[in-house]
């Protein structure tokens, strides 16, 4: 193995040396680091990476249909030999496919000729994964698959996206360096996500509700590793669950930073939506207790029990409580059987009498951070793995319930029907087109079921949801009063019933300046370009905004940034910036601190 | 107590002393008896009624009006004394609202004075209910509350329906009489419907679906009274769980009628659909093993296990396996919670193996007879007890689901969105106005869920049923094609997947005419008009129809007939015409058995 190549060596290169000093990153591709040789020096890996990307970007599409028909084709054992004879060896055992059954070959011969027929380019993944370690095969004939049925546009981007990600990994081999902090914070979302309720365990789907038996495992876990492995000084379980771990600063009395995110999930959902901003701040408080650093503030990170609302209707149960906004009545909310909140509470020994005690003061905190994965698509369409949020938009959630008469499916003619779903059906899409209508406006009918609903029984109840969000609370208040009228006006027309119940309401929450100034500066010092856009999803920081400057940092997911979906994902090496980001905010909030 | 009234008495009456006679049996209104005598002499008690319903029916819309303004209003306490003057003293005791609370009492006169604000005559209500027995005060205030909702012209027609219902519960009063084998079917079927599944028992909502333990409990007890009270010579509970009883014949080898219907339910059903006809054939042997009357064929009364469809997809599961028609593919079916029909079966200690035993042979058997409530308005908008069935409509069942892609509610755009619950809602949609474009068809939407729905994820999968039926094959094939066309267009458009699965077909099942001509004879001999009508709804018959001539009788339900509701409901004197029906069609057969 040849010495490992350093920045140092590429900023002092020589054009055509630097050239063939990267040779290989890219697939029989020179042209990509000769145009990236302008960009010298590199601060960082990122920063060349990012070089690497922002040379492809400009290189138009012509060249860009040329990069990804440089690649061989996916096809089985003989072309993986193929595909990865720039690689090392190292990720030929990596990468799932060189012992094919010969149904296994037969079929990805058939996905490459369906892909070929459909894009005119062949398919390509990056095989060793968003950790590294590899894909197996069935996760890379599923990709297959899946990637199959998008639009060409989409498949050509996700194509030179899969090349970025080749490429970051080969570098790695070149540079002979791993994203340790980021394959640490990888490896515990993988860790937490062997945890999931019963009824999706089996699927291998991931479900984690608010005091279900995973979710307690998840807390006892996440508490265990902040005391055993990171070194934290106080750890503990609060009152409505909340994972609470404190690192001391110089003075135990100085005030706090304060961080977190939630650990509970959507059903079937995804493993770092939350989670992630847990970890990443453990990987920090990690390297200052074995470094021995102590910063001249406290370090509080709070793993949030609860923040989807899935179980009950209630949202921002664990950040509601630091704010003082924890509703008793909430205690009373049934779950779908019948299980009371307070039920919930008595049976996984929380002290609800304690609530009020989590609220915090805070006058003793210097403001709140969040890192959170993107769950949207705007930072993968980029290439950048990072971004600032300016802002979080405001939303607004229902439940309702349609009342019309259950009847015989055979016997009732159409015209005297009470038809419960007819009248929902009727505004899900009065809702769509609504929402469509107007920019920076989402409306969701995400939950919809006619509650013991019979093939041959005309619908008596249809029970629904509606989430509403946008950019301004204005905005969203005026489809919300919208739709709202077109529900009482169509159950009127048709002679059902109904009722309407608010269960949340967000307003819009920017973010605190110089809060978000730190964390622009923690990317300019990444060696990456800074990104500011708002958050469609609403998070703990938001409930936090409401007690204290806020500012949250969103990583990059892959798939599109798709979320609330087993398909959310994100590489190590985006997770390894993050931790580095929140280093850097720590180190710029030291510096600041007198 | 003075001497009971008989028909003889009537018939040889003067119209005035016919009018004096019959005084009281409506409210203040002696021109109905008095337009009733012309129709003399009357052979039944029945004729007598109908004659009585007959001349309200011809007295035109203001003496109907002036007729039920005629009856003082329900408000507690003091009304009950009035309304029921002219009823027996045991009447009031049943009627329930003789101690009421003050609230209750409250409740009353503010639903009096809404009811009569909202239709302009006071509130009508036949306290003593479908068996006679009395309705409770909760019973009496619920329906209260319902029938404030109704349309005025419904409304008028069923407190004139109330009326005459008072009205044939005054005259058992004066001719000292009760319809003791329709309180026998009656008091059957509420102690079967003491069984209901666990979800649904505790709310008191009726749901025995196929081999659940209230499904088997069910199928004990029929077969027990079978064999301890009605006399049956043969019981046994099949291979598929049907209850199969024996009337034996005066030669134990000749052919066979064979009755029957099915006893379990849908979800939230009502407690006639089905049992029913098993009830009131058991009467009917037991009143001829009571009088020790053998007949020239022998009866096979069969309750049917499954006809609805509700855990299994497939349906005539029953009477399925009586034509040969059970498909042994269909015990690898999962219920919703995973149990195959085998391991139900299995587990009901049922022999799978047997099944094909239970295929009848149809040269041992003279034909199919079946008794079922109309599940549907036509017999109680005509005053009518009893219908002859014409035909049954042909019908076409399927489940499906639509295949979207699951993403975060606050961060897809709408126009990136692929959600499967609003490409189901353009369906539902689509289906109802499809369905009402055309007459004599009808089409449903049953089962509509979004599966582990969550408020802010755009479903990824919605799941539906279509049930299609129509008078002729022909309107419900034309139907099903432009609904599935639709599907197909729909889901194009929006790029998402669908699968759909066909789970029943059945053709239109018209009735053989010598049995049909065998009920209209018998409905004639009860003194009653005979009205033909077509059956909306499927029945084991539509099964039975593929091996033996066939033919039902169809009962008047209250509540405008509504079925697969909690309001099913029919009087017991209508089950005790039904009753004699059926024993008037098997003194026909006799007469016509060599």
């Amino acid at each position: 193995m040849s010495q490992p190549l350093t920045l140092e060596a590429l900023n002092a290169a020589s054009r055509a040396q630097f050239t063939a000093l990267l040779d290989g990153t890219y697939e029989h591709s020179p042209w990509i680091a000769d145009a990236a040789w302008a960009a010298r020096p590199f601060a960082t890996l990122a920063a060349l990476k990012h070089a690497l990307v922002a040379a492809v970007r400009a290189g138009g599409r012509e060249a860009q249909l040329a990069l990804i028909r440089a690649h061989p084709e996916l096809a089985g054992k003989a072309m993986v030999a193929r595909t990865l004879t720039a690689e090392s060896s190292n990720e030929q055992g990596k990468a799932g496919l060189t012992a094919c059954t010969p149904a296994e070959f037969e079929r990805i011969q058939q996905l490459n000729r369906e892909y070929n027929e459909r894009f005119g380019f062949p398919f390509i993944l990056a095989v060793r994964g968003p950790r590294g370690t590899g894909l197996s095969k069935a996760q890379i004939i599923a990709t297959f698959e899946r990637r199959l049925h998008h639009h060409p546009d989409f498949e050509f981007a996700e194509a030179l996206r899969n090349i970025h990600r080749i490429a970051e990994i080969r570098l790695d081999d070149k540079f002979a360096c791993a994203p340790a902090l980021g394959n640490q914070v990888w490896d515990w979302a993988e860790r937490l996500a062997s945890h999931s309720e019963p009824g999706y365990a089996e699927r291998d789907e991931l479900t984690v509700t608010y005091l279900s038996d995973a979710h307690r495992a998840v807390a006892q876990r996440l508490a265990h590793w902040m005391r055993a492995e990171c070194g934290f000084d106080e750890v503990a379980i609060d009152a409505v669950g909340n994972v609470v771990g404190l690192y001391h600063g110089q003075d135990a009395g100085a005030r706090r930073l304060l961080t977190g995110s939630h650990y509970d999930t959507v059903r079937n959902g995804g493993k770092y939506d939350g989670r992630l901003g847990i970890l990443v701040a453990m990987a920090c408080v990690r390297e200052l207790a074995r470094a021995g650093r102590r910063l001249p503030f406290g370090f509080e990170v709070v793993g949030f029990a609860e923040e989807e609302g899935q179980r009950y209707k209630a949202v921002f149960l664990g950040s509601g409580a630091l704010t003082g906004h924890f509703d008793l009545a909430w205690l009373d909310q049934q779950d779908e059987q019948g299980i009371t909140m307070r039920q919930a509470m008595e049976h996984a020994g929380l002290c609800i009498a304690d609530i009020p005690k989590c609220r915090r003061d805070a006058a003793r905190y210097l403001g709140y951070v969040e890192v959170h994965i993107e769950q949207g698509p705007v930072l993968a369409e980029l290439d950048l793995p990072l971004g600032v949020v300016s802002s979080i938009n405001g939303s607004v959630r229902y439940v309702g319930e349609v009342f019309g008469m259950a009847s015989h499916a055979g016997t009732t003619p159409m015209g005297r029907r009470r038809d419960a779903a007819a009248a929902v059906a009727e505004l899900l899409l009065y809702v769509e087109r609504r929402a469509a209508a107007a920019p920076d406006l989402v409306a969701t009918v995400g939950m919809l079921e006619v509650p013991g609903g019979s093939i041959n029984v005309v619908p008596g109840r249809c029970r629904f949801s509606l989430d509403i969000r946008a950019t301004t609370d204005a905005v969203r208040d005026a489809c919300a009063r919208d739709v709202l009228a077109e529900l009482d006006a169509l159950c009127a027309r048709r002679g059902v019933g109904h009722r309407l119940e608010e269960t949340m309401r967000a307003a819009a929450a920017p973010s605190a300046p110089a809060w978000q100034a730190r964390w622009e500066r923690a990317v300019a010092a990444l060696g990456l370009p800074v990104q500011r856009l708002p958050s469609g999803a609403g998070h703990d920081a938001m409930k936090m905004h409401e007690l204290l400057p806020q500012a949250m940092l969103f990583v990059r997911g892959e798939n599109a940034g798709i979320s609330h979906n087993p398909l959310e994902s994100s590489t190590s090496h985006d997770m390894d910036l993050a931790v580095r980001a929140l280093q850097s905010l720590l180190d710029q909030l030291a510096a600041d601190t007198p």
